[in-house]
């Protein structure tokens, strides 16, 4: 046998590449915003892919959606209502859902289409959540939906593709954004944001949005788990108006899930979650040193 | 710009490779048991290719050689006696020789020609520790070196290139060998195995060698760390006669570093020890099921 | 834009691979005798790979085709009766069809999977050519079907994948097999066989099967035309045991063409004819240093 | 053994890419004008890379330069002046002053750099012709050299890279340069033009400078030949102001090469020459049908 000849090529950084081998081109797309892709590769299974870039594989997309949502969710006393930015594959959601304390969750994502073609070709993802009669799905911009609402929430995520400069986000990664988000969050609530790739060497991203966050919140907690598909560790910062990520042992949040849940989960857990918030001590130092503060004026890009 | 053109192609498995960009091809050789490069990369500096495969980069080797060397040193109480298997770099020693307690490092390499082309190409990697008085440098095969010494040794290292079929090494991945191992070691003696990837799904090696060392020895702490330039989460092994890495804090492995260590570190220290060692639900999981216990007549090779 | 994502890479040698975007990949299936898969390129448009090796494309097909059937056709002066040795893609009796003169051709494919998917997904390439009433379409091994048969032919036209280790082809490459072909051919008959690659330094399949040919027949001629597709200059030989493709001129060909054909050609007339002859030097001087004679008992294969 | 791992990726087309495998990246360097590269691949030798684009390879530059320069000169009865624009690797003016009948060649490239870079790495592309005492060798811009020269010359050469955006050659495809060009001429003299890929397909540059030519000389012949490394057929136009390139046969062509070379050749020879000048329909279609004249105001770029 030759090998796999058909090949997806993600260019991770100008000088890094990954090559996922390919088995069908399910379905292309190009929005009114992004061109989307679902393809099904030998790799990581069917995948979603916005702009050439990989968003989310079948294979390990539990890993990144259990690690976005869970700590924000699990170290609030009692999260009832959600807002979700983003997620249009419907597996943030679905995340959020599985806590029995929920109410309800409101999800704004602006690319209907996408929404609808994960609906239609990734079940796998979303396993039913957007049928889930606690969710509100709204196809409009998230911070135009902020702005005109009073509603305030227990947990915000925000599950957003980084901001590349043709792409719809940019501007839901800045101060302003984020302090409109620190105003629609209940006393004591808590807030998460998907912050891009936190591999060492790799980690503008990551570090501008956890520094653009410690301009608006009182409690900061950058921490990262990896995540095969998008090529090593993944970055996330939760960001508080309360709670400590770092002052729960690992038999708190394990009784904590147990008694809030649903269902199991796949990745998080105690020893999980301790793990995800001890970062070494290059990765700290990185943090530590950053000084970009993102703000409307001066947005963001990346490669 | 046009891109980056040059590329160096590393399948690291199947369905997935990864291409760094090439600035120069440094030096190609074929030794007595394989193919050895060095090769300046866009992504990761100066890097070492064997067979084909990264070994280590200039940019993150500090991630992987002190999460291989410092966990194994810093809990055991006085580490006078350090042997060493593979490690052609120099920078495995070079670890191990920061510690001021060290009197005395074997390190054992079967292919000479490796050794020197580090020596001559990889300045940054060794850093003048060939030439250290307490290594002691020997080139030929590790098992057969250890079958005729009555040495022991407080911490024993293997950094040697997972097995493939063609490879040098599979005679050192065996529970064979890690009884001789065991029996190399002085009381209360620690022994860490670099043991392949560890990201979720390609964990079939790091689950392998685990087992094979519970099978050999009392206490077996499977842990990871992502090295950028190895494509995610890296697995390593240690093994113990008595002391135990989950049992020490975050301040108790600072303070016995500050005391120990003649020269700062950039990745290692407590949190990042704490962070290494608590995995997430499915790779514990996967630890668990694992049932291969690797002997020499039913050898294990990688992709 | 990001430039495409999508890539079919097709190793030409063991030096040098194409890369061809992929907009689709429509079929893949594992016949009895091969991995046969459509795929749609942005470059070529609909291809047909076998194990990995692209066969044509809808968008240059036509020269390949073309270039491979008239030549033995035109300068046969009656063509009534003509045997298709493979030619799955039922583009090669398409063009044989074209002849006014042809009354009756046998086309033997072994693998009726292949025949198949094209019939279903290559309309283009057969253009209903597999119901013209003249069509005697056979599944089943051409050298056996030669071997039983007493018919003979005017033109006969090998169309067959070059051998491989693993594939059903290398029997149908041998001077065993040719002088068969040889005693099927009617008195001045002509034959014509695809012959792999033609590009300068990928000559081996070519010459060999040139030198192969002139062990069994009186007049041998090679030729090339250029296959974009196959990345380069692709070859044909002709073997005659009359008729001399170098003996016509343009005016000749173009109204023996015109006469004869029942629609225009894309890539074929009178002066393509003498390009196609008209080898330069370098090439004339790999034909004529060629000493391989293939054998049932000494077989060739390719890369 | 796993194939090969450094590979050069040369974008012929956004559909199509070719790898070469790389040994060795001899030299690199940012001159005034582009980026240039000597490197040595697996398939095609040494090879000389401007702005990522392959610009000739050790192991076929006989055929481009060749089939370059010898039909304008031979056709020429008594070729003693010739002018070269660009040509930096020096084996345009190597086959050039190959004609006995050559008592002086003018050769102006803009980049000095890149002369400099072929005189000290392509030893066996110039072989020394720098040195000829017919040779002037001047390093600006060819077309301000011919504006201020009232020299004439019998044969003139251009060998400059198709027209990139950010290049310097765009100038020097236009009606007006052609128009300097043909004023150089003495009487009868003649013009060859590289002229970008001619595969069918990728005809544009090919089809628009043969046609830009049209407008200014009474006599265009293009022709084509395959260069491999260029991955397919290379494109050139002859333009005359007497000589027939289709009016010579085979043997006239054979004997003026007799009679007129100090060394003989690798590619080009009666047989060649008529292959090149005899395009098939589909290629002489596309060169009818291109109505662009490129000009100073209105610039062609290739991809």
């Amino acid at each position: 046998m030759a090998g796999k000849h058909h090949w997806f090529h993600d260019p991770i950084t100008p000088d890094f590449t990954q090559l996922h081998s390919l088995k069908e081109i399910v379905h292309t797309t190009q929005t009114q915003f992004q061109q989307a892709e679902i393809v099904e590769t030998g790799s990581f299974g069917r995948c979603l892919i916005l702009d050439g870039k990989l968003q989310s594989s079948e294979k390990d997309e539990f890993i990144y959606h259990e690690a976005l949502v869970h700590p924000a969710m699990v170290i609030h006393p009692n999260p009832e209502k959600v807002f979700v930015a983003g997620g249009g594959e419907g597996a943030t959601v679905r995340e959020a859902l599985a806590h029995r304390s929920v109410r309800r969750v409101v999800m704004v994502d602006i690319d209907g289409e996408v929404v609808k073609l994960c609906r239609d070709y990734l079940p796998g993802h979303h396993r039913g959540s957007f049928d889930d009669p606690r969710l509100e799905l709204r196809l409009e911009d998230a911070r135009a939906y902020l702005e005109q609402t009073r509603e305030r929430f227990h947990v915000i995520i925000l599950d957003l593709p980084e901001p590349i400069e043709a792409g719809p986000a940019y501007k839901l990664f800045t101060r302003e954004f984020y302090t409109l988000i620190r105003d629609r969050l209940e006393p004591g609530g808590t807030v998460v944001v998907q912050s891009g790739g936190a591999s060492y060497g790799r980690t503008e991203c990551y570090t501008a949005i956890a520094n653009t966050l410690k301009s608006v919140f009182p409690h900061v907690y950058p921490y990262a788990a990896e995540v095969p598909a998008f090529g090593g560790l993944w970055g996330f910062t939760l960001a508080s108006l309360g709670p400590d990520p770092l002052a729960m042992s690992a038999e708190e949040i394990d009784s904590r899930l147990k008694a809030r849940l649903s269902r199991p989960l796949g990745f998080y857990d105690g020893p999980a979650h301790q793990g995800m918030f001890r970062l070494p001590k290059c990765h700290r130092q990185k943090l530590a040193e950053e000084t970009t503060v993102i703000a409307d004026a001066t947005p963001f890009y990346i490669y």
